[in-house]
């Protein structure tokens, strides 16, 4: 019956487009990264002047080729699912449709193509491609330590910011106009600059008195950036003792959680 | 009785101003924020040349206007509570003091205005604000982390200096004047410049030599930043390890290192 | 019998080149680091033009004398051990081999010669020569965190990677070509310089808005760098632990986490 | 008898110069630092081409005042104590030579006076007058962790110069000389600078393909950086752990280091 056959392509196209352990899977996948990566480097390439005269014709008809490529498989991908709109909604659903969007959008807003270059997110899906499962798990440690550690280091960065909206108006004292500590956006700038230790040098204290408040930042700088790392080691180091610690449950009252020597459930006192 | 009512409008006033756990004490507080956050983006604008040749006068007047209300404010906060020095001398108090008086002072001293971006200290009020009661907690707990490190860093400051004194001052005699360390103090920025790897590139050795030295300085830096970064770790690893163990003994088998929330010991089962 | 000689010429030359137990091997040993030493420093001081346009001559000569005798070990070394081709194949086999190869490359292609400074990977030789086991067990240490972090830099790597691609993009929206940004590969040079927190100072940011961009990008990668510092401190830590914790179980009372050097269980004192 | 009144003035100037439990040794040691801290000063100042032109001669004349001072205490430091010999060749002792004798040096050598700011070293007594025992604990706690790490940073700083030598070649030959890597050298302390994410910009890379191998070792530098913090953080938290162990010894074998949880000696199975 017509409805059976219809399910039926529709969940070999599902298996195709979204799983990889069959052979046309596993093709359509890895023949999508390559599209990916060529389309990204296309879109460099385009961005280089000398390249950009000589061959900007071709790059722009393979800028549509992949377009449209990619236009389908989106429609595929929609199609071939029982909820769209969760995919829609998804994260790598969303990836995936603005990695098509601005190539229409130059049709009208010129510059827009370079927008293209969000492209490299897609590169995401190189986790699954290769059933990096062990990657993924590694992923899931990572997220979970920067998770736990995200509300200390967004504490760490309000104070930063508050320290360098101080600092800079310091130095924009300090330093005044003539030494290119023009306005105290420019000084938070600078002090941005110095105490994430990038100094680019484009503005650096000229006065005696401004070198030694550039020095103490300097040092703050020095010292502050042992906080972030402090944060994410610690919860690197808790996440892996408090794996250690999920081992098994308590077969009376059910909880976790039990250190490795417990003999005894620590909630209810029964024997493990 | 009037005693009773003036105690009355007191505690009223007390809730508003200082609570926020009516609606009028939300509103309150976040128009507060929303006065700061303005008033300090007022101050930035000003100082852009731009902006404050076009707009400078209406700039002037909203500084007047938001010192108005800080003042207020702060009256308010004074004339609501049994205490009043408790505040005037509290961090947050002299903050809020802070906030007002440049704009006094600039009567007298022109520039004192820049001053004003000290407002931006009033922000950590947003801390209160949103009752982030955890992200207390976390503060508290960076805070006893950096607290329990200060001692240990200050050490290696104080090492850091001496070391930077006389490196810098070995860069002065090996470069010397005409490539840039023109003095000692000169060299010693440039040092903190190099051992901080900020790196502006305004001072640079010139001579084989000196960017011998430098390498030297720089390698030694690279391995110097480790010990701040190692003590505020351990410091936080420690702080987490502590409160897990500040927990009483089993009073059966005596065995310590049980879990805060653990209600039995793990290895006899006996009650807490 | 001559099997039985050669076998013992074979030997002898073995103990000499592979072994440093024995004078003649010690003295082998060190004069082949001097000559590494004084090679690696030839190659550098040829490259410098002063030295070159004067001394390029005995350069040359030295160079070719250096290259002749490291011939010569590397066929000593081949006819001595049982299987050459295990020697050829391995890491210090083939270091020793690129150490002779570019001089004779240097024949038909100029230029070659440079590549003659990677006779200085030839000085891992110096751990085995002073018999620095236990600098070696630290190696072993360090290698172990590493390899184990491996999984984890990469994923973490390739995120940085993409994040690159992506803010360098949107700086080349930004800046545009007129402020150094002349193309997106540029730009993401200059996400990579900014965010590795290196700062030359050669591209900068020069719009009000490019600076905000570079501004965060800067404060992304303060809070970035903690990571890879994180996952290899974690991973030292754990692997101090888990050396700690593999050891047996008691056999009365079947407790762990003994110590390594433990000979009696701790917890109930029967011998282990 | 006159021996034991000798002793006597001895004993008593030992205890103003070497103690400071006595007002006398409290004021002498004041007074020393403070002579430091305005030698250095002086010497400093003396530098700046503007002080110098105008209060040389001042300068001059108090820095023979200084050495003075200096040598005075130098001699009675000799000829309080039984063991002159001893305090020569200690560290400090060693410190207070080089104070006094770049001054005598400069009599004969223009220039000498510039070592005079080794002086800051004597700084280091600063640890000794405050009596800042508690401080001197975490030094020896610091210097532990360091002491523990020297091995393992040694060899990572050795792979690092490895890693730059042949970095910088590669450069040398990317590049080449007409970009500013005018030597392997020159690209070696280049390398320096970018690995250790210092960036001075003097020499930057131009070609493209420099720029991307130029990113590659940023990256590099990123993730390498990661390893001598990773080193001194983890020898750190085992010396905490380690000092938790530090905890009675065995009363029959007389041993330390047991786990704070052991109940039986570990290595003679003797009660604790």
């Amino acid at each position: 019956m017509p409805v059976q056959t219809k399910k039926h392509w529709q969940q070999r196209l599902h298996d195709v487009v979204y799983e990889s352990n069959t052979i046309a899977g596993k093709a359509f996948d890895i023949t999508l990264l390559l599209l990916i990566f060529t389309s990204i480097l296309v879109v460099m390439l385009d961005s280089v002047e000398a390249w950009h005269s000589r061959y900007g014709y071709i790059f722009n008809i393979l800028e549509w080729v992949f377009t449209f490529l990619f236009t389908i498989e989106y429609i595929l991908r929609l199609i071939c699912i029982k909820k769209p709109w969760r995919y829609v909604t998804s994260f790598l659903g969303m990836v995936d449709l603005i990695a098509i969007i601005p190539s229409y959008l130059s049709v009208f807003f010129a510059g827009a193509n370079s927008l293209l270059v969000f492209r490299s997110l897609r590169l995401l899906r190189v986790f699954r491609i290769f059933k990096l499962t062990n990657f993924i798990s590694e992923m899931q440690f990572l997220g979970a330590a920067i998770r736990a550690s995200l509300k200390k280091i967004s504490i760490f960065m309000s104070i930063v910011l508050m320290l360098v909206v101080i600092l800079g108006s310091v130095m924009y004292l300090v330093e005044g106009r003539q030494h290119g500590f023009t306005s105290i956006p420019e000084s938070i700038y600078w002090a941005i600059v110095t105490i994430t230790t990038v100094g680019y040098g484009d503005i650096s204290p000229a006065t005696p008195l401004g070198k030694l408040v550039a020095s103490l930042i300097m040092l703050m700088g020095y010292g502050i950036i042992a906080v972030p790392t402090g944060i994410v080691t610690n919860e690197m180091v808790n996440a892996v003792r408090n794996k250690k610690l999920h081992t098994e449950t308590c077969p009376v009252c059910g909880r976790e959680s039990h250190d490795a020597d417990a003999k005894y459930c620590k909630y209810c006192g029964a024997k493990l």
